[in-house]
């Protein structure tokens, strides 16, 4: 396949629609529709920018025995759904930046050590550009309620046990989700992470 | 946050964009968009479904080793990507019948022996309803290439080795990127995913 122009053909305030033209191995011309928050794409370069502008974070407690979610009320599936918390990168932030102030801002939590920052993934390679990049790190406090009128955030402490409740019966965001699945029955070990992290904090990341 | 009303306000041929009106606990009127992949929401209802339409498949060998992953071309980001081998789930399948269809079509090769499927869970809950359920299995087979001309995909087995340089390297879609970063440096078990699987595979699944 080969990319040969990109056609914006509608924007929202904050979701933009895409003709992507291109052309396939057997030199038919093809459409192929996608999304993006970003309201101006030109180029391929553009569409394939993966540099991060959003983050989550996924915390775990001192001893490892808790996991930190947010309950929030997320209007695009019209429903509660259990999710790390997460956000955009400000300007002139770093990802881990961004997730230290979100983890503030919807928790009142403390960054206590980060575990890793994994590379900027896709949310929905089908459908958009979207990419986030997650860190892992153990987080530490007293949950705060966020007092903004326009979100509907709760952070929850919960144990193995509590998760797995979640897992039968939850709405959960895909990187929630598996996680949480790995974490209450994979045996997952954290111990090797850090040994790892530096391989993933520095220039190679995105 | 109420729901106050969705309205449909663009389509492509597979995209669909909607404006959902809703009050914020202060009585404020406000508007959020989104997108989806379904032509005709008109209720909170149907906005909130979460009844699996895509699966994907995450392949471990037989004796846990190696793990599947597709290389593919994705005109949304413009680039190559690693992801799971997944897909829309035909009318009147399971997801998991869904999910050994699309194994085979994408890359050839056998379900030998389903571990876990998972609830569904969403992609990108600020822009989208789209969600998707993991079958996570055993397969086994030699790869065969995917022979339509309309899609980029091939099949590879990966060692833990080749996955974390993949990790630091290239792009990948969320769930492949989160999984394969826990079987790798998690010290990940897998044993006892097989006691747990009917509390996941029996009714309580959407």
């Amino acid at each position: 396949m080969e990319f040969k122009g990109i056609k914006h053909i509608d924007s929202g305030n904050f979701i933009h629609r895409y003709d992507i033209q291109y052309e396939t191995r057997d030199h038919k011309e093809k459409i192929y529709e996608i999304v993006s928050r970003d309201p101006d794409i030109t180029s391929l370069e553009e569409l394939s920018d993966w540099s991060s502008k959003t983050v989550c974070i996924i915390g775990l407690s001192r001893n490892h025995n808790r996991i930190l979610l947010n309950r929030e009320y997320q209007m695009a599936i019209g429903d509660w759904v259990y999710n790390f918390p997460s956000g955009l990168i400000d300007k002139g932030e770093t990802p881990t930046e961004a997730a230290k102030r979100e983890l503030m801002e919807e928790t009142g939590l403390h960054f206590v050590k980060r575990i890793v920052r994994l590379k900027s993934s896709f949310n929905s390679i089908g459908l958009s550009n979207e990419s986030t990049s997650c860190v892992i790190a153990i987080v530490d406090g007293d949950i705060q309620g966020s007092d903004s009128s326009f979100e509907e955030i709760q952070g929850v402490w919960l144990s193995k046990n509590d998760v797995k409740e979640l897992l039968k019966t939850a709405k959960m965001s895909a990187r929630a989700q598996l996680f949480c699945f790995l974490w209450v029955y994979g045996d997952l070990s954290l111990d090797r992470f850090y040994e790892e992290q530096e391989d993933f904090g520095k220039g190679n990341l995105r």
